[in-house]
C-alpha cells in the first residue's frame, strides 16, 4: 500500500447507451496509527484514523494540538514514521510516532479508539482482518441499469430533512425493481447505513435481493457495513475511496459510484448491472 | 437538547448587496453513547458516535450487526434508552443500551473509542467538557466580505488531487487579505484540518490573523479543532450542524456556511465580516 493521494483502478463507465472500460483515479484511503511517547514512557497507540497518505506528520501534530496534548508550541520534540522492526515497510509508513519533550499538556484520553499494536494498521491488514471475521458471502444481486440510475432520485425523494437543512446524508435499501424499503438520514453517512440495516434487524426483514443506495461518497466504512450485512450492491451518488474499491473487489460486491443522470461508474462486479441487449 | 432532526437558528444571510436576518434550519448533531449488556454482565459503553437524533434503536442494532456482535438474527433481546437515574433526561435520550440474549457473537473490541460513563454524552456536556479545557480565547479576526466570498475558489485552485478523483475534502488557512498560507486535502475532512493546523505547529508559524476555509460541511469536529487552534473564523462551502453552531457561539468564533458565489450564511459573530458601508 502506501500509494499516493490518488490510486488508479480499471473501471467501467456507463454513459447513456455507451459502455467504456478505462482507468479512473480514486482518492487513496489508508489507516494511520498515531503513537505517543515521551521520556520514560514507551510509544503507545493513541488513535487510528482513515486518511489520505501525505502530510502525515502535520496530521499527527495537528491532532495532538486539537486534543489539547500539545498546547505549548515546543511540546512536540519529533514526529517520525515507525521503525518497529515487527512491522512491514508498508505498515511503517502507516504508523507515526509523536515524541513529546515530557508528559503531554493533557492526559491522553482513552476515548479515541485506542487500538493495540497488534491491530491492523495498513489497508491490507484491515482487509485481512475483515476477511477473518468469517462473513457469509454477500448476496450476488442483479439489477437493471435503469433502476440503478433511478436510485439517487428515489433516495432524495424520501429525504424529508435534507430539503430543510442541506446537511444530511441518506442511505436507503431498495428492491431490484426500485421499490423503496427503508430510507434514513443522518449527519454521519455511516450512521445512516447503520440505521437502514438496523431497521431490517429490528423488524426481522430479510436483506436478500436488496440494494444499498447512499447519497454521498463511499468510503471504507460504508463497504464494511454492507459486507457485514450481506448486501451485494452499493449505488453511491459520490466518489468511492481506494480502500472502498479494494474491499468491494475482495468481497465481490458491486460498487457503483458517480451515479448521476445517465452516467455511472462501476468499480467492481459490473456484470450484475443488467443492460438491455442492444447487440 | 434532544431536538428533532433539524434545529432552528437565527442567522444572517448575505446575498449580493443585501443582508437579511432570518431563521435557518440546521441539521441536528448530538452524541449517542451505545452500551452493551447481557445476562451476567452489567451495561458497559461501547462507542460514542455523533449522530442526528431519530431511529436511534436502528442505529444501535445496525452498528452491532456491522461490528459482528449481533450476527444471529435474534442475538439482540431489547434496545432501550438509558434509565440510569444519574443521567438527566436529555442524557438518557442520548444513551442507548443494547441487551443481548447472551454473550455477543464476537468479543466487543476496545477500539471504537470506548468512553467511560462519566464522559459527556449529550451535546451540552460536550460543550462543557470543551470549555473546561481552558483554551485561550480564539483570535477575533475580521475579514472583508469580498475576501470571504473568494475563499472557496482559492481553496479549490489549490486542490491538486480533487480534480483527478472528486473524492477529497480540503482545508486551508488564509490571511485576511485572501493570501493562501497552506492547503491540504484528505478523504476525511477532520484530517484535512489537522494537517493545516499541524503545518503551523511543525513550522512554528503563528495562526494569528488567519482564517480557516473548508470545502465541505462543518460539523462538531471542525469547530472543535478550530477552537483548540485559536482560529476565530471558519468559512465553509457546505452546511453546518447544530452542534457546530452551538460550539461556534459558545467560543465566539465566526462561522460562515453555504459560501457560494455571491451568497453566504453567517451563523455566529457576524460583525467580524466587514462590509463596505453603503449606508
Amino acid at each position: 500500500m502506501s500509494r499516493g493521494p490518488a490510486t488508479r483502478f480499471k473501471v467501467e463507465v456507463l454513459d447513456g447507451d455507451r459502455t467504456s472500460r478505462r482507468e479512473d483515479m480514486v482518492v487513496t484511503e489508508e489507516p494511520l496509527e498515531l503513537r505517543l511517547e515521551w521520556p520514560g514512557r514507551p510509544p503507545e497507540p493513541l488513535v487510528v484514523t482513515m486518511r489520505t497518505p501525505g502530510s502525515d506528520f502535520e496530521l499527527a501534530a495537528g491532532f495532538c494540538l486539537g486534543e489539547g496534548l500539545a498546547v505549548r508550541p515546543d511540546a512536540i520534540s519529533t514526529v517520525a514514521y515507525c521503525t518497529d522492526v515487527k512491522l512491514t515497510r508498508d505498515q511503517q509508513f502507516n504508523t507515526v510516532t509523536v515524541t513529546f519533550d515530557g508528559p503531554p499538556d493533557r492526559e491522553p484520553p482513552q476515548r479515541y479508539g485506542v487500538t493495540s499494536a497488534a491491530c491492523g494498521v495498513c489497508g491490507q491488514q484491515s482487509l485481512d482482518e475483515l476477511a477473518e471475521r468469517d462473513y457469509d458471502p454477500v448476496d450476488p444481486v442483479e439489477v437493471q441499469l435503469d433502476v440503478v440510475r433511478r436510485l439517487p432520485d428515489l433516495l432524495r425523494e424520501a429525504q424529508p430533512t435534507f430539503g430543510r437543512t442541506g446537511g444530511l446524508h441518506a442511505a436507503g435499501l431498495f428492491t431490484t425493481a426500485g421499490e423503496r424499503v427503508v430510507v434514513r438520514e443522518d449527519v454521519g453517512r455511516h450512521n445512516a447505513v447503520d440505521k437502514v440495516v438496523g431497521w431490517t434487524v429490528l423488524n426481522q426483514q430479510s436483506r436478500k435481493g436488496l440494494v444499498l443506495a447512499v447519497s454521498g461518497r463511499a468510503g471504507y466504512e460504508i463497504i464494511q457495513k454492507a459486507v457485514a450485512a450481506g448486501l451485494g450492491m452499493i449505488v453511491a451518488v459520490g466518489a468511492p475511496s481506494s480502500l472502498a474499491v479494494d474491499l468491494a473487489r475482495r468481497f465481490d460486491l458491486t460498487l457503483i459510484g458517480w451515479t448521476r443522470g445517465e452516467r455511472c461508474v462501476i468499480y467492481s462486479a459490473p456484470d450484475r448491472v443488467l443492460r438491455l441487449d442492444n447487440s
